[in-house]
């Protein structure tokens, strides 16, 4: 039993720390497309749309991890909620590479055009993003509310970013008709970082899930209650 | 034990049963996000826009029924891979029910220009990606690998149509400045419709893996194996 015991423990530190290197994957491949798109370099765009080879093997074994341990050591309470968020915690990392990959996807076509113009609010957006989804996972490991409630904070902020983003562009393409096409590429790219920032919302609120069992979803603006 | 086998099977029923109402949920506010935007109902938009609340419920209602089936049985094989399968399709039908609220927060946004356009490839994406929806909650409850593998298949039609609209949405742009605004939007809702098609490819891939216990994620083209 005690045996027994020592094992999970060393598998559920194990979990954690491959879900980190997942989230450090999926940061990685964010921070790539940006800067690709920033910097019009077709080879690392290439690089990010054809890259995800080994986040996508981590994503397979994290979720094989969480069925053996859910199948053979029965968790109860805060270990069942850390293993099934996990699951959900690695189908939005993979996303976020999927997004990544999506952001690559428009640089690529946007390179083909002239620059409509440099880019500072979409690699600002950016950091955000990676920022949210990094603290979100920080937070996931130490299951820190505080901190997870700092990454729901931080969403309106990149919302109202996006909002900017779109209202530039759109003067940019009521200007010029020849800034239209490059300019909807920008306008996707903003969509794909406010969704990263959503995917780390979702983390967030599985944290707070996790440590209180307290549904936190559809009661964002509500007290803590009694 | 007889008694908790029975238990176990009534609760099994019932939670496929509430799942698929929250799919019918979820396709209700979808079907009515794309009328109201063809309708130009402003009445209809604002009914998508604050009629989360039945949703958002049975979403909290769904993933609290899976902890405690988790927690108080110990489910094993098929029936635990069905269990935190229905935690990640439940929210992703919670996603589509957000993306009905986007399509209609853009319908909100582009009644107040002139119609860019008759709107036809954009309902038509509408029926798609609802059928998808429909077709891969049908093969999640009878565990039907074909028809999840249909939905797989259909998702190529709805990212072509998608394309289609991008194009012809385009040529709009160009021609006459004033369009811009509105065809952004309407660009956007074709964004929309084609996740609400990614999240009916992931409820199918989830059936294949709780059939099968094999993950399809990353293999989409690659036959059965040895």
């Amino acid at each position: 039993m005690a045996l027994d015991t020592r094992h999970f423990t060393d598998e559920m530190a194990t979990l954690a720390q491959r879900l980190l290197a997942m989230g450090g994957l999926a940061e990685e491949r964010l921070r790539a497309a940006v800067q690709a798109l920033v910097d019009r370099d077709r080879d690392a765009i290439a690089n990010v749309i054809h890259g995800d080879a080994a986040i996508n093997a981590l994503h397979v074994e994290i979720d094989d991890r969480c069925f053996k341990l859910l199948a053979l050591h029965q968790p109860m309470a805060v270990d069942l909620r850390t293993i099934v968020a996990t699951v959900k915690i690695n189908a939005d990392l993979e996303r976020v590479g999927d997004l990544a990959v999506n952001i690559a996807e428009a640089a690529d076509r946007y390179v083909q055009h002239p620059p409509v113009k440099m880019l500072i609010d979409l690699p600002r957006m950016g950091a955000i993003a990676e920022g949210m989804l990094r603290e979100s996972l920080d937070a996931f490991v130490s299951l820190d509310i505080p901190r997870a409630r700092r990454v729901l904070a931080r969403d309106d902020e990149l919302d109202a970013l996006k909002n900017q983003v779109f209202r530039e562009l759109l003067t940019y393409m009521l200007a010029d008709p020849r800034t239209i096409e490059p300019a909807l590429d920008l306008v996707l790219v903003s969509r794909h970082l406010e969704r990263v920032g959503d995917h780390a919302t979702n983390v967030a609120e599985d944290v707070v899930f996790i440590v209180e069992a307290r549904d936190v979803r559809h009661h964002a603006g509500e007290p803590g209650g009694i």
